[in-house]
């Protein structure tokens, strides 16, 4: 997680990134800030005040001369997972917090800013500028989750309300396949620039040979594993999925609504007609696998599509990969609370790469390594195959 | 549910009352409007809009000419149990509706009073205006649910907010027993004002000998309970009380909080020392039977306590009876979505008499049967002893 | 439960209900004595020895001198609910205890009957003999249990295996009604024979004109119920009720298989084409209750019930009364663990009145009280109606 | 799966597998054979039942000429996870079924050693040897998992019964590590001998430099782990794994109880004092990943592994390896029935290397890969280090 940028540089970013947390919230009516209609989603007004608590309880806390706790509470309402950093609230009483309101909240996210900004208006060790860029990237990830949370929280009404964003997916054009040649290749992140702990590590990986799609699953591709009856072959699926779609009903994507006009989709701008050419998103893994089973095609492995990355045209959503999250040879978790960032979640999770068109802007390196449960598929996912 | 009250006092009723709603809620945070911590308490947005649409529903839509509906959708959200008169939200999911909004739901409740206003201002017939009475009850017990979900709302947050009003309990002072002398009573409502279909059918009950305490258990004579070990001791409670308490822990009444200072209590004016001279409050049935063995006494029947009633002061908290809630000889239910009102109830639910400090005024009677399932305390409950 | 039933009348009636045990599970196979396919169901085993171990418990180990455990942990395996007198395996692991094996329990019943017989040879106090009586009636309801659990696990497999047994329902001829005059009526047990504190205290009931059917409703009424769709109409149910028959998907009685040549019915017998005569049985009280409310009838109260019972022809099925388990006037709860027997049951329960033909004779008394919670139906149950 | 095993060498082997699964059995009681404490445990029956039906299914019935099904309702009871075959009982309810009995059971066994005896005594293809040969196979993972179930059922009742075995761990004695230069290595089953479809297709891995224990951590070590607080420290734990701690409060592996007088360990010949010097068994993956964070090592890749297999004294624990449980490259599933063999299990589970004392002779290769969702621990599983 080495860090060069200047400190200039820094406070520039850090005012634009923060005030972009905000621009995601700017069409939210009050209602809509503080619900949690599953636990794996966040009240949005959590987001604003978790993202603010990070500089406040790592940097400020810590670093600024005679800095004032904005409450005293706080701390308990916001931290999210760091065990390290003391008590907090359950994950699923999130949404039961009606104080501090969202009103408050926006006084901390303001009075934080101030106090950041002038901390880094004085001279400050490399070491906190690392501190603040972490936190820069985390309200970033949290830039996407907000995305993802606000989409389940309004697809899963009757009134199905729409969020003020230019985010949006487009079609994928080609058919064609990449070739990648067998042998050893460097896997890892290079150079200076920021990454993540579990991207260090720059190791050697055999690659056999292998071709990799150059677009995304569509849409209509997926319709058609539909109506082949994909979701009730349970060759297709692992035990684990064939479980999964039979508890809970799978018959189509997150956000697919079947009609007797066809099937709609729930996107950002309302519920719409399911457009076949734009790529399919909202998929499993399980999912992914199973529809890769049926066009005897299989899914990547990260080092696959990291050797690939270059000659992809990828971004608007993450994909899935066949690689288990794993940590690289060598890594080295960092050194206390933020340590619990990446490693403790290396079991039971898949790789994604890439991005999503919800990703900020310098939010996504070939390297990256995002991963999530095989299960889940509210964040903004898609299928690349490979053969 | 016979009712002779006149029109313009109707007219004047449901004005007051629909004001009345909106005191209880004038102190609230928009924050506070929309959350569901638990499946038995609802948003206050959700009472604020379904006794709107009670009267929309069962009045405005039915008989007033012309009316045009606020929202085609309301009904869908803020219909509760009535499968009479077509789908609606799961219970569980009312805390996730961000939308309406409560800005709309201010609106809606405004365009009602409007239109019922406006409908009374002309002659209509004595069945509408029972209708109407029925929606002015109705929307009275929500006041009172309103309490209770407000309470539990705030009482389960570490903020513990407060709210704004003059509720509040008063001291239990005397000591003494009411003695009832054998024999044949009459039970059930008798005259020309308003009742639910559940009082209805003057019957007789023999009553044998008994003595019924003139005021309530106090949160005194309770700590001595919990310091003598009974909720520790199996002996006292009904097999299904004490797995009760054995499942959830329990260890004083709800709203309790046990600290090194000795024990405090969430009140709506926030968390206060216990006050030892007030009625013990919050009280589960399976809580108010054992605390009756270890006295080595009983609750009262539902029959005694209508019997002593004249000569009680009652009024501060519903009062567990050991009656279970079924159907008076003679009993029939309401034709129709208002015959689910009561009848579909009288199975697994105690009954309660009286009425509590969060009550409407106007809206308790000494034949009134309240009910609830044995595990409920977050409603006002109390006990009363008898022997 | 004053008894003056002799010393040797007890000790014949001691030998002959202990072999009667032995004699339900004569054509058991080994591999049929240690199953529990759900918590309420108890393998046979366990019952052979936890009426065993009741005379160990409250009698031998008590009175007679110089006895000898048969084994030390034989209480921890064989104690129901008795939290009086120490530590058991969960309920819901007696299915899972393989040892002491089937061969084991039966030495266990054979020392039993040798001391207790021994026991019985010697002069003994009354007080003692009541106590052989409770174990006596004890051993008896649970060979009705017995009857139920072995009907639960033979009815739930595949193979549908056969009981060697006589017990068999004949169809039911009348359908008459019996007339109940208005009036005052003494309900509970009198004289001196055995009855439990449950029946005790003879007491006045006030009984309002009603009519109670001299028949069981019969599995044709029944049938025309389901087509009439009485499991999808929802104003004839509970909210419970409904609830219930929504979760489990219910739409037919327990042991009803419909198939394309119609119903049949699993009976001790085997699989057998529906007999629209016999008595409709393995009723859960929610059904019981919508069947009558789809009749426009009612259920009748127990006390309605004991009135009529001399002119019932009752003894079939176990019948559902609209009665909630609850102490007569003057109620007094034994001492010691044997007051864990009834009065910890009295709530959420519901009264039956009458006997099965799973009855053992002479365990049957118009005063019985027997009672469940509302969906259970594994229980020989059926239905009588009232108006 | 290619298999050169010659005909007579083929039969004699099915014979002393086929009596060597119930020399596993021959000191059980009946009571032990119905079984099923868990989901995951299986009766005893079912085990030999099941065994039995896979060389009904897979070979007499397809290739036997005028075989007769010894019934046909066997293949519903014995199939275990073969959607291809059938509809089956639900896992869960293995437990319940108690026909067909024990002894039916064993003439099925006998019935099908007989039948397939004489097949073998005939010509037959080699393609059909093949199948034998899985049912082989088949039988012997099962045989392992018959001494896992058992063990399971008898660890998990106060008697604590005993199984006439020879199966013992012995003390680690050496505390070595070995090197393994950084290089690209082969991995995969070479040769012409039986290996499952997941352990084929040769291929390179890059190994980076390691050292490998060539001895298992011992109950010694482990109890070091615990009296330092290894349990209570979340900084040790997958974030999953922390959840199964606190969830399930883990404080020791299983068959482990804290006495006054130390630890225990319940073992297949009864519950014995803690022997510190032997291997520490029935660990999950999350406890195993814990210590060797606790430790500053790691647990091996299974490639690592399976490059030092040679020099590792192996075979007493079932060792965890850091691989998750993923296809090799060119991995192809087999067609039909048997392709629901391994594929089917890439999610969610983690590799495992070796063998244990369970494992049936000649059913142990060093690239035998065995799979276990993380959680697992009734297996007989260790902790093997590397750094």
């Amino acid at each position: 997680m080495e860090v060069l940028t200047s400190q200039p540089t820094i406070k520039k970013k850090f005012l634009e990134i923060r005030k972009h947390t905000e621009a995601i919230c700017s069409s939210l009516q009050k209602d809509d800030f503080s619900v949690q209609p599953v636990a794996f989603v966040s009240p949005p007004k959590w987001h604003l005040g978790h993202t603010t608590w990070f500089f406040e309880q790592f940097v400020l806390s810590v670093y600024k001369e005679d800095y004032t706790l904005f409450s005293e509470d706080f701390a308990f309402y916001f931290n999210s997972y760091y065990n390290n950093v003391g008590e907090r609230i359950l994950r699923v009483n999130r949404g039961n917090m009606t104080r501090p309101t969202t009103d408050e909240v926006y006084k901390y996210r303001t009075y934080i800013n101030h106090h950041l900004s002038e901390f880094l208006s004085n001279d400050v060790d490399q070491g906190i500028l690392d501190l603040v860029e972490i936190g820069l990237q985390h309200e970033q990830q949290h830039q996407e989750l907000l995305m993802y949370d606000i989409k389940y929280i309004f697809g899963n009404q009757p009134a199905f309300p729409v969020l003020d964003t230019t985010v949006e997916l487009k079609p994928e054009t080609t058919h064609d396949y990449l070739t990648i040649k067998e042998g050893l290749y460097e896997i890892g992140h290079k150079g200076k620039d920021f990454c993540f702990d579990n991207e260090q590590g720059l190791h050697k990986v055999y690659i056999h040979n292998c071709e990799i799609s150059k677009s995304l699953v569509t849409n209509g591709e997926y319709l058609e594993f539909i109506e082949a009856g994909g979701y009730s072959n349970f060759n297709l699926w692992h035990a684990d999925g064939w479980d999964w779609v039979q508890n809970n009903n799978i018959q189509a994507p997150m956000y697919w609504h079947r009609t007797e006009q066809g099937y709609k989709q729930y996107t950002l701008k309302g519920l719409k007609d399911l457009n076949k050419g734009l790529p399919v998103s909202h998929i499993s893994f399980y999912e992914a696998w199973a529809f890769a089973e049926w066009k005897e095609m299989r899914l990547p492995t990260e080092f696959e599509w990291e050797v690939a990355s270059k000659q992809l045209n990828y971004g608007q959503l993450w994909e899935w990969t066949n690689s288990a999250y794993l940590p690289y040879p060598k890594y080295q978790k960092a050194e206390g609370a933020i340590g619990e960032y990446n490693g403790k979640f290396m079991v039971n999770t898949m790789v994604m790469r890439g991005a999503s068109i919800a990703t900020p802007k310098d939010h996504s390196r070939p390297t990256y390594r995002n991963f999530f449960t095989p299960e889940t598929r509210w964040q903004f996912s898609g299928i690349r195959l490979a053969k």
